[in-house]
């Protein structure tokens, strides 16, 4: 398994978590390492600004599109918005931890140094995650080209105002919930809101995607589990109007108001994880599943 | 049963809900035949004006209190409201239903007539339900008597950061939940948002509170079901900040910040609900849970 | 708080778990541990026997009856079995876990003299656990007078043949299943085989009763919680023939076909369960749902 | 789309579910139209013994190998038997329904005419259905060859002594289970069974298995979707014995003890299935789940 890059010194952009790495301790340790390792270290103009090493600074679609490899620094959250503005390069990504357990990134922060030898030494797996791909659309508007790692969720507004909406797979009418929301999401975000929702658990390499309802008012909804490459389209208040968010991994968000058609697929894009450590996604889940 | 005035002319408040009852055409039509059965109609001076009957219009403390009994015209939704207004003065309400089938509501408006006619032979049931009774609160501020006849609900703010609580019954700690929120909810309310996260129905007559998470992020938390003497707190953001929304039957809501503490009761106050046909709650649970 | 008897000498009661005190190593040291304390140790005539401690073995009806408290080694399950034989006589019971942590055990067995010091010196609470009561029967024949500290459970026969029922609270028809089977249980048994069908946690000293489906056909049903008083009623196999089990704690159990009907009632009979550390409930719990 | 056999006189097997068509009134009737539309009709020996039909009894393997095509008389349950049956030589399967409605018959008894029209001039579709294939071994025993169209379910016996058991994936160790018993189903399957247990509706062309737990007593467990080129092993009774029973489609069934590995992967057959009417999956999902 190679990296993106070909023969040289490796460019590596590192992507901290502004919010778990205040003082930008471990950028910096990591940035010192892989120096010593010759290689070329990079961060955003932005955070070259607050830690105070703007020589390391570089234009935002340089850092994601030109990097051998990407150290995103922080969590799973850190590494889902690292996953989808790098999709379109195909940049892979290592995830180095500093809180708790995740099911993306590859080692703890303790580790950071051991798994860049690892990457550097071709020691590591790659793991190719399908993305999602949504369109809001009216006849008047068009929001096109959100991506998202874990999942789209369409949820209502803040007031007490249920949603309804159908659902079609490939145009063929699934049904009308009355719900919170919905989750529509990729393997990869099937440990996540999905989980919270009683969406089943969906095996990581799987090309799959569940379509979950959220605290729906007809207790006959369920998960239901449909192939990569169908189509799902919700089409939100065909009734009567009510505001509603349609967010990407929980990050990237849309509040929206009025009938509206949410179509979800198959990203063309993947995210690539690099793995490092020998700890299965099963492995993850029990220890996670059990707090 | 008697009803909450003595002998002589009924005073009867009614209470539409504007968006239902549109032209007043059902609120008119039993006004019309309230007087032709003796009692004294009255609305609210807002209704009073906006359906051109202000002679009708009076206060409304003294709609809620005087009144022998309310009827409120509409759904479950305006019931709630009308409830709570009541509940300080126990007026016993008569629900006429303008829409689909309610757990609340005791006839369709076709039936009003008829059902006004058994109210007044007292050929009825009255039902108590119990309400619950919250109070926010930090060391600064203080919200108080907050009522609910279905449930209080807190739940997080519209961008996706998942609430931390802790949550205390009667100062036990039972347990800390990572969620969208918390239902805690009266037997009345186990049939509405209770129930769509997950919840049991409670029996109507039960004196018993449940307490149920909202797509908790720990699958190990279920709903737990106390004595409606018990009294539970929930501390909210006990770690870090996040928004969210303290709402009573999903239609009095607070918005707030910061670490706070809620505390839900039972309250000392009632619902009156005037029953005038022998459906019973099941027959009403059995047709809403098939839709 | 105090024990069974009055003054004088002790009598306790042993009720080893025979797989899990295999050589009766704890059995022999709280028996005479108990002698030292001047207490009058007591075993059945059979755990008597094969301990080679005969002349400690005394009828059951005397244990279960006369002893001042009862000592069950095991685990919970054991327990049940003790709660079941001596709720007829309200006689105590010191739960010492033989295995992984029990709700109704108090202690471990390492800490099983410390316990029975406690309870000597009257140093100790008293739990005072509702239990079930359940008749079988048709026209024909009639078994009466089942007893459960956890639940009664009705569950189809070994062969994949659904059973269907209807269900009645109080002589009110509820709903008609198609399902594994159906759970009623005390607020003791929620945390057993009702929290693993999915049915909500209910406090331990609340006087209700749950209702819970066993994996139903109808996605509909949910558990449902009613008072103490009410009196569920369950008609089996109301159109077509299946087998059944009735059975008692999962330990007690009955085998049937044909057209049945149990009803299951609040017994009048309670479990006293001795309670000598303080841990809590939701303590127990939270270890428990954790694994 | 073309028809099992070649050109000239079609011969059509049927299959009645002797319990529904009980004075084989149906089996009479479509044996006449059959010959009448100049097509060979054939029934097992048993049941044109049954019957009195003995001139088209046929051997069961000519009638599952040999026939054009089969048709179920019954529901999904005939024809899943049916399905097990037929799987070997591929031949197509029209569903005529005697009872309720189901996801695999393709019409009503009254409409039966009409489809076998349809099936004649080859104006339907043929929906193949992925299937699965159980092993149980034990370094001295193998059962091999179980298939099943629905699911391969492990289940506890009857007394309440619950099952322990370790699942893989692909030789991956996913979790230990406690609990009533595990469904491994098909997507035509994840309607029935898994659906009552709380596992998701795979949708019916996808390529995959869901794997869901029945009453788990660890909270923590959730249904898991892997891909139908997964292997799924289960190793039953790791620690403890208890009974079991190993049943394919609910209709095959095995009950054993000690410790044993079930092994299930796709099966290399599919059933093949003819469908005559536009009513999609997810109209009978939506009607079946309203009951």
């Amino acid at each position: 398994m190679t990296l993106h890059g070909g023969e040289g010194m490796k460019k590596v952009g590192i992507l901290p978590n502004l919010e778990k790495d205040k003082d930008f301790a471990v950028t910096n340790r990591l940035l010192q390492y892989l120096k010593l390792k010759e290689c070329q270290p990079c961060l955003s103009m932005k955070a070259a600004k607050l830690a105070g090493l703007e020589e390391y600074g570089c234009l935002e679609e340089e850092l994601y599109r030109d990097s051998d490899f990407l150290i995103s620094l922080g969590g799973d959250g850190t590494l889902l918005g690292v996953g989808r503005k790098s999709a379109p390069y195909g940049t892979p990504i290592l995830g180095i931890n500093l809180g708790t357990l995740g099911f993306l990134t590859a080692e703890e922060k303790n580790h950071a140094e051991y798994a860049i030898d690892k990457v550097l030494a071709g020691d590591y797996k790659m793991e190719k995650r399908m993305m999602l791909q949504a369109t809001i659309a009216t006849d008047m508007e068009r929001i096109e080209g959100i991506l998202a790692l874990n999942d789209i969720c369409i949820t209502r507004g803040l007031l007490y105002k249920i949603l309804e909406f159908n659902i079609y797979v490939n145009e063929e009418y699934v049904d009308t919930l009355r719900a919170d929301g919905v989750i529509i999401c990729t393997p990869t975000g099937s440990t996540a809101y999905n989980l919270s929702a009683g969406g089943p658990v969906l095996k990581a390499d799987a090309q799959i995607i569940a379509i979950t309802p959220i605290s729906a008012h007809t207790l006959t909804s369920r998960s239901i589990v449909v192939s990569a490459d169908d189509v799902v389209t919700v089409e939100i208040n065909p009734r009567e109007e009510a505001d509603f968010t349609v967010s990407a991994d929980g990050q990237d968000a849309w509040t929206l108001t009025g009938k509206k058609v949410v179509q979800v697929k198959r990203a063309k894009e993947y995210a690539s994880i690099i793995k490092t450590n020998p700890q299965s996604f099963y492995d993850v889940l029990r220890q996670k599943l059990s707090r």
